[in-house]
């Protein structure tokens, strides 16, 4: 697998009231990130460990506040409520890592850049704020050329938000390098730019160029690889965000897709009016919508059973998931890519 | 129909090398806008009128540029290429207008407040520059409530970009009115909101925010007018701009769309590799597509004949797109509204 990650710094991670079921940018951080994690932020677990809630991810100490983290270069907000906002609680700690010489990393609707404590106390101490949510200026509408590239292109489609399709994506693009595949991850939303240490954030985008903005990042890397995997983001049902999984679906006209989901989820967070369809309904939507611009198939199905406890009831969960969609499913986390991987045309 | 329209001011609308059939903004603005038309700006076609070329919109006389425009209160630019850029060619009209203390409105992702010598210009000169394309900045996710106001909605969706779906909408709020219905025009683009002295902006938002902005205004005027006339925008098969199209129609939640299209038109206009598909499947996308967040039905079809010359084979066109339908269909501005206002359930 390829990436630009920037790697080998010491980060912190802000995790406040959230870590890790509702932390998912800090997880993903965790789990796939290249720096080392000295602390987590959240002031509901200060005194635990990382280890006492994950597992497969590098230990870290839980702690209150940055006043309590060890030295790092960076603080990272690894957070994302609802709207993008700033959580104001959060100040003293952002403060804290500028005055003590940290360079502080959010994917944010706001903009610590334009925070004007924030932007003077950094220029002062000589810090970077890094906003990876903020989008570059010369973005602009799709053209319609995202399957002129060489590579097969594997976009993943979700049920709902947070149901792991960042997580599918790298696990298969890992998976595919290990088998040799030249495979490249890429990155649509903060936590996968976080990670891979470029990319653009397609919800951030100017609608008009939500496409396009997703179609910029295939032909750049499309003719050096041979498969791309794509991060999908939201659901194509969503309520609020189904703009952005629509832009996404077209601009990087993907050739297959792999329907993420998380067990048991019955309704689309947070909007509990709008219920979860049976699976047939998304392959008939993601797929009839993608075919008058490039055709799709779904071809497989990732089931997060994070929130099961034991592996057999998991193992069921995953079994029906696949039996209801048609094809082949897994869960990459817990029990590997292989029906995955072994489903796609590489 | 309800307006908050600025009118009663005297416009220049600038349309170089595009009126009338690529110059939609200016089209709308002359047959839908209350301000008067003092000239249309078309260096290709000074020395006409636009009565040459349109008929049922005020006369005004066709100039080569903004030196031979009688005086006016604002200069309008009524052009909005593809990627929304500000052509530089256009930059002596835009200066004249300033100069002679004209008003500058623009509806293009090129803010002509962030141009450097047009904003000094206008503080020298006291006028205004008014970037209609400009969003406020506290819009924010939607929350999936459009349909808690009491108004019934009806959106304009169509097969492709510049098929007729804010005329249509315009006709049918009008239409509607005359026929004692308390209706209102929920406008979502540029043009019609130079029309409307309101709205936002939906193209140019935030891509997370694209169902929010729309929301916001069902949400504003939807308890005080009984339908609500939602001006659709693209194509929900539109390689660059199918996410605006999704995003309006999740976020303004619809009860009945209105299926636009150009009689005639076989490709996605610049976008030639994709085909315009069979009618079935816009039915199928668009309403599979809604249900799950809020059912709507295709309930009615809108031919735009313009570029039909004979009423006779126009005629012929509006029953063979009703016939391919399955559902009553017209050409709102050459035979009226008559059809498609009985197809709603008003």
């Amino acid at each position: 697998m390829t990436t630009d990650a920037p790697g080998g710094r010491r980060i912190a991670v802000l995790a406040h009231e959230k870590f890790p079921e509702r932390a998912k940018t800090a997880t993903g951080i965790l789990r796939y990130g290249s720096d080392e994690v000295v602390a987590v932020l959240d002031r509901d677990r200060a005194g635990e460990r990382v280890s006492d809630h994950l597992s497969g991810v590098p230990d870290a100490p839980i702690v209150g506040s940055m006043a309590d983290a060890p030295d790092c270069d960076a603080l990272v907000i690894g957070i994302a409520p609802i709207g993008g906002g700033f959580d104001d609680s959060w100040r003293p700690d952002v403060r804290e890592a500028i005055e003590r010489g940290c360079d502080v990393v959010a994917g944010l609707h706001y903009f610590l850049t334009e925070d004007e404590e924030f932007a003077e106390l950094a220029r002062e101490r000589g810090v970077e704020l890094r906003d990876v949510r903020k989008p570059r200026d010369d973005l602009t509408v799709g053209r319609g050329v995202a399957d002129e590239v060489d590579a097969e292109i594997v976009l993943t489609v979700g049920t709902d938000c947070s149901v792991g399709k960042m997580t599918v994506s790298l696990e298969l693009a890992r998976a595919a390098a290990e088998r040799g595949i030249d495979a490249a991850f890429i990155p649509t939303g903060q936590t996968g730019i976080m990670i891979s240490g470029w990319g653009n954030p397609i919800d951030r985008v100017v609608s008009d160029f939500t496409a396009g903005a997703v179609e910029e990042m295939i032909v750049e890397k499309g003719n050096d690889h041979d498969v791309l995997f794509v991060e999908g983001q939201g659901s194509i049902v969503h309520p609020a965000y189904s703009a952005v999984t629509c832009g996404i679906l077209h601009g990087s006209m993907p050739d297959e897709l792999v329907l993420c989901h998380e067990a048991g989820r019955e309704a689309i967070h947070g909007y509990e009016d709008t219920a979860i369809p049976p699976l047939s309904t998304y392959v008939d939507i993601y797929e009839g919508l993608a075919a008058p611009v490039h055709e799709a198939e779904v071809v497989a199905g990732a089931l997060n059973t994070s929130n099961v406890d034991d592996d057999e009831t998991a193992r069921e969960a995953v079994a029906a998931y696949a039996d209801e969609l048609g094809a082949p499913a897994a869960d990459p986390v817990r029990f590997g890519t292989d029906e995955l991987l072994s489903a796609l045309d590489l």
